[in-house]
Parts: C-alpha cells; sequence; structure tokens
C-alpha cells in the first residue's frame, strides 16, 4: 500500500500540437486566422495592471452580460467558463451522475469519454451512419444524459435542427448538451429552446468564431435553474476561474457584430473554395459547416499524407482511429494560406 | 424521475465581497496593495493581440520555467493552474481516492471540505488547540490524505517546519499538501523537501505575495511521479486553463525577485505596525506570519465591529462559525489604510 493505490489515474485528453516554429502553416487546431476585434487591442493598451492585485469579480457580470445582450438572453441563462472545455467538464460533473449510459457519438469530439472515464461516469458511444450523419432513433433509447456536437467534429456534417429538437424533446428525465462550438460557420443553433426545455444545455466558445483561443473563454445557455445547477459545482471548484483580461476583452470581443460578421464570412468563403480545389484534387469529404474540412484521398493513406504535408511545413490533424485513420482535418486558414495547402497536396497527390 | 434527481448537489464556497464601489478601504481578500512588478505593465502594452487568436501553450513552459528557475527547482516538479483553488481542486481530484478520511484542522481555508462534499471524499476537520495551534500527532492516524494550510487561514499561525516535516514524514502513505498561499510573510516553506518525501505536494500562489490575484495563477511543487498524476488528471479535464496573458505576466512577475522583497517587506512592517495599534486597543489575537491579523475584542461582539466598519467603508471578513464568530481577519493594507482602519476601530471601540 502507498499513496499510489489512491490516485486516479486517467489517459488524457492530447491536444493538438501548438508548435513554437514561426512561419509554418497552422491548420490542425481549428483556429481562426484573423485577430479579435478591434477594441480588444485598444483595451489591452489602457488596461491598469494595478487592478491585477485584487480578485476578479467572481459573478463575471461584465463578460455575462455582454454574452446575455448579443444573443438577447436573460443573464440568469448564461454560464461562462475557461474555455468550453471547462463549461463541458463542469456540465459533465453537474448532471451525468446516473448509473445509466451517457450517449454520445462514435466519431466526435474525443474529449467526451475522457471527461466520462475522469469522473466515472458510464457512457456508450454510438456509431454515426456510414456517411457520418447522426440516426436520431439511437437517442431515443434509456440513458443518464445525451451530448452531440453540432456540427459535429471532427467529421464537420451538421444535425439539422428539427433532429436536434427531437433528442432534446424525447429525452426530458435528461441533461442534453448541445455543444454549438462550430455553429457560427452555418449551423442553425438551438439557444432560441432553453425556454421551451428545461433540460437542455447549448454550449459556445470563443476560441473559433471570435478570435480568441489564448484568451480561454467558453459559455453554456440553459434554463435558469439548470445554470444555477451548474454554477453551485462551479462555485465549489474553483470561485475565480476567469481572469481581468478575459472578462474585460471577451466582452468587448462578443460586442463588436459587424467585425465577428465580417471575419467569419471571410472564412466561410475561403472554406467554400477550399472545398472545390479539394474536391478537383480527388478529395472526398462531408459537406462541412464548421472551419476545418474532414477529407481523405482515394489513392493516398491519411497517414502519408499527413507527413509529407509536415515536411513542408503544413500542419494538419490526424487521428490514429481505425474508422477515420485516412481522414485529415483540415482547419480553414487565409485565402494564401489554403493556395499553399493546394499547391502542397497537388504536388504530393501528383495530380 | 427528472434529470435533477442526477444532478450533483453542493453548497459552493462563498467568496469574500467584491464591492463595486471605489474609495472603499478593502481589507476581506488578503490582497497585495501594491501593484504588480513593473515588468508586467511594459508587458501587457506591448502584447499582440493577434497572437489570442491561437490556442495558449498547454504545456505552459514559459510560466512552468520561470516559477522552476526562481525556486531552484526542475520543472518537472512545477505544475500550474488557474489560481492555487483550481491546484488544490486538481490535487484533491487526483490524490484522495481512499475510503480512509482526508483530515485537516476544523478551523482553516474553508474550501477544503468545499472539494471534499463536491469529490464526495470522505473527510474528517480536527480541532484546534485553544490558542488555534496545531496538535501533531492529531495526524499521526490513519488517513485518506492530509491537508495542512501553513501559516494556517483563517488564523495567521504558522506550525514550525518540523512538525510539518514530522506529519510528512509519519504518513507516507497518503499525499500530504501543505498550502502555503501566505508563507512569504513570515513563515518557513518546505519546498526543499519534496526531493526527500515523495508524498509531499506544496502548493503555493501569485494571489497574495505577488499581487496577481486578478490574474488567476497557482502552482505546486511535487516529486516528477506525483507532478505527471496530476498533470494527467489536469488534461483529462482542460487542455488549456491558463490563457496567454497569464502565462506572459506571470513569469515576468515571478522574475522580479527585488520588486517581490520590497513590496513584501512592506507588507510585513505595515502588519507588525498595525499588531501594535490593535493590541494599544485591547484587541486579541495570535502572532501571524500571514498578510492578515485574525483579532477579536474582549468588550464588542464581532458582529458589531464588522457591521460598524462597513458603515465606515471599511470592509473585513467575518465568519458565522462558532468558534470564531467572535473574530475579524483583516487583510493588510497601506500604512495609510491601516492607519484608517485603526482610527475607525478606535471610535467603535470607544477607546
Amino acid at each position: 500500500m502507498s499513496w499510489e493505490s489512491n490516485v486516479r489515474k486517467v489517459v488524457p485528453y492530447t491536444p493538438g500540437e501548438q508548435p513554437k516554429i514561426k512561419n509554418i502553416i497552422k491548420l490542425n487546431t481549428n483556429e481562426n486566422p484573423y485577430p479579435p476585434a478591434p477594441a480588444v487591442a485598444e483595451r489591452l493598451k489602457s488596461m491598469d495592471v494595478s487592478d491585477f492585485r485584487k480578485y476578479p469579480d467572481p459573478t463575471c457580470s461584465v463578460l455575462v452580460d455582454a454574452i446575455a445582450d448579443y444573443y438577447k438572453v436573460d443573464k440568469k441563462n448564461v454560464f461562462v467558463g475557461v474555455g468550453s472545455d471547462d463549461v463541458l467538464a463542469m456540465a459533465f460533473m453537474t448532471f451525468f451522475n446516473s448509473d445509466k449510459p451517457v450517449l454520445f457519438p462514435d466519431i466526435t469530439y474525443s474529449f467526451y469519454d475522457v471527461w466520462a472515464e475522469l469522473f466515472r461516469i458510464p457512457y456508450r458511444q454510438i456509431p454515426l451512419k456510414e456517411d457520418f450523419s447522426i440516426d436520431t432513433e439511437d437517442y431515443l433509447t434509456e440513458n443518464g444524459g445525451i451530448v452531440i456536437a453540432n456540427p459535429n467534429a471532427p467529421t464537420g456534417v451538421e444535425l439539422e435542427r428539427d433532429s436536434v429538437e427531437k433528442i432534446i424533446a424525447m429525452n426530458p428525465d435528461s441533461v442534453v448538451i448541445v455543444d454549438e462550438a462550430y455553429i457560427d460557420f452555418g449551423g442553425h443553433s438551438v439557444i432560441d429552446l432553453i425556454d421551451k426545455y428545461d433540460n437542455l444545455l447549448v454550449v459556445q466558445t470563443f476560441s473559433k468564431s471570435r478570435s480568441m483561443a489564448g484568451m480561454r473563454i467558453g459559455y453554456a445557455f440553459g434554463c435558469e435553474k439548470l445554470i444555477k445547477y451548474m454554477s453551485d459545482v462551479k462555485f465549489s471548484f474553483n470561485s475565480y476561474t476567469m481572469n481581468m483580461p478575459a472578462l474585460e476583452l471577451g466582452a468587448l470581443a462578443v460586442a463588436d457584430k459587424e467585425y465577428f460578421e465580417k471575419t467569419r464570412d471571410k472564412v466561410v468563403a475561403t472554406r467554400e473554395r477550399a472545398k472545390v480545389s479539394l474536391r478537383e484534387l480527388g478529395f472526398e469529404f462531408a459537406d462541412s459547416k464548421t472551419n476545418f474540412i474532414f477529407a481523405k484521398h482515394p489513392n493516398k493513406p491519411g497517414k502519408e499524407i499527413f507527413d509529407e504535408l509536415r515536411k513542408r511545413d503544413i500542419i494538419v490533424r490526424r487521428w490514429d482511429i481505425d474508422r477515420i485513420k485516412e481522414y485529415l482535418r483540415i482547419s480553414i486558414g487565409t485565402d494564401e494560406e489554403m493556395d499553399k495547402l493546394v499547391a502542397a497536396l497537388k504536388e504530393i497527390i501528383g495530380a
């Protein structure tokens, strides 16, 4: 017997590589190629560091109010955390305490099973259909909770709104988490359904469409009661999760609707261009509603393309998981970056 | 049956008030009265917001390296988190998975039992002696882990280093957490013992002596194996807990030894002056080795003094807990703030 026998032993999630080399084309973690809203830079310069000596506002009101204003919900319906990972972890801990399994797809955000293992939550991974779409019927069985990433990652496939609503409506005794990390790039949100269903939690993030991955801001919407339960768990874990820069700069980033729409539209336009180029090279992929494309090539193994891109200082993401091992998840960068990617792929494929 | 029956229901920790009123004398959350090191302000101005679009370094290397350098340990012995609360929460989750109770004092940091409840860890609170000191013998019994705040909060009392070492040495099968949040103000750290005892985790924070409560940075030292277990749990919870400003500015704050020592010495000098003044007014308190004084007055109920101070725009901290309900925890502010406090107390006591 030693202290080691009481350790919670886990296999952690592996995040995408953050190389320190400059001049690399980084298309591996779905970051936004554009900087945050201009007001963020201005506020940073005027920030008074002497305020850092004090604890931040534990209620995060400046950020919560900005999000509530933007999405036209009450602030009692808003939860904020250190990236959507923190928000999702808190939600798993708060809501998934049943003996029945929590359900999510086999191919989805690979943190879901990590959290389930960490918190010792029983879970069942339901295979996506051959075309990576979800069969709604699979989620109408007994369960201890449901998690749907919509659009799904890493596939990029959207589940239509009616099907999402059906899953929520047919599971009134489970909390249904809809992880909308990529929703702004063409998906259809269910935020408006939080008034209709008290078992719905919608999670979003500043890391993709708001160009703020480096600030770690995630948020969620739900009915007042549900948000209160989550907040109680959060305040039992860490009273002050959001630091002053995250609160102040996050509030400004969400307020600039015009800049948000302009940069989002650019990413979407670049994605549509990239789809055309990739199809011309023979790549196959489901239609993406996100800021990435999940593609494979019929003539070349995924691993080989991945390695060849790496040699050319282009990083994409790939998983050594049977069903998807031939696929590359390619984040949408600038037009220039995508042109370089396409040129490199052309070389690699020998097209 | 509804989803509510599977909710983890908890009574959260209540943090000290963060009033938004200006010109208040805020002596309730043990913040440092002085701003962070000058390099922090400089770096803030030169920070490139376009970097915020990218995820931060998940290994937190710039901050970990700065801490390792300062404390002359290897970086493999360092863990960082979102304030020491995050570090402690991760440690509870990682190490306290026994059926035996985790031990800590009845009067100590009031988050320990909140974490134990949150993670469903059995625990036993051992009464401090009448003078608020710890009886080392109490911690030589069977247990699933030990947590000692040293110096203790909210009492300010230090447990001598030999006794801390005895508790660590006599409990090789339990992880012993020594929470040194206030160590820099006069206590004796056990950081150097991490090489000698593989069951020791020493936790510190940037929130007090480093004037960075608003940035949320905590850290811990332990043997490589112990830090690895904690990191695995952390990476199973949230890969990127520390945002870019926290990493960059934290690294600069820890590097400026001269500024750190100067401001710490000022706080200690102000505390010693305050002790003299409070004693003159008849206050009773154990000798504090922290940046606060935990005092009561024989002629006036704690609640009354607290309320009277509040009317004069001075906030201190008080708990409605039987053993300590007559006490006020008074953070050490600037000399000027403490003079105003003493003048107000003189009025209230009628001395």
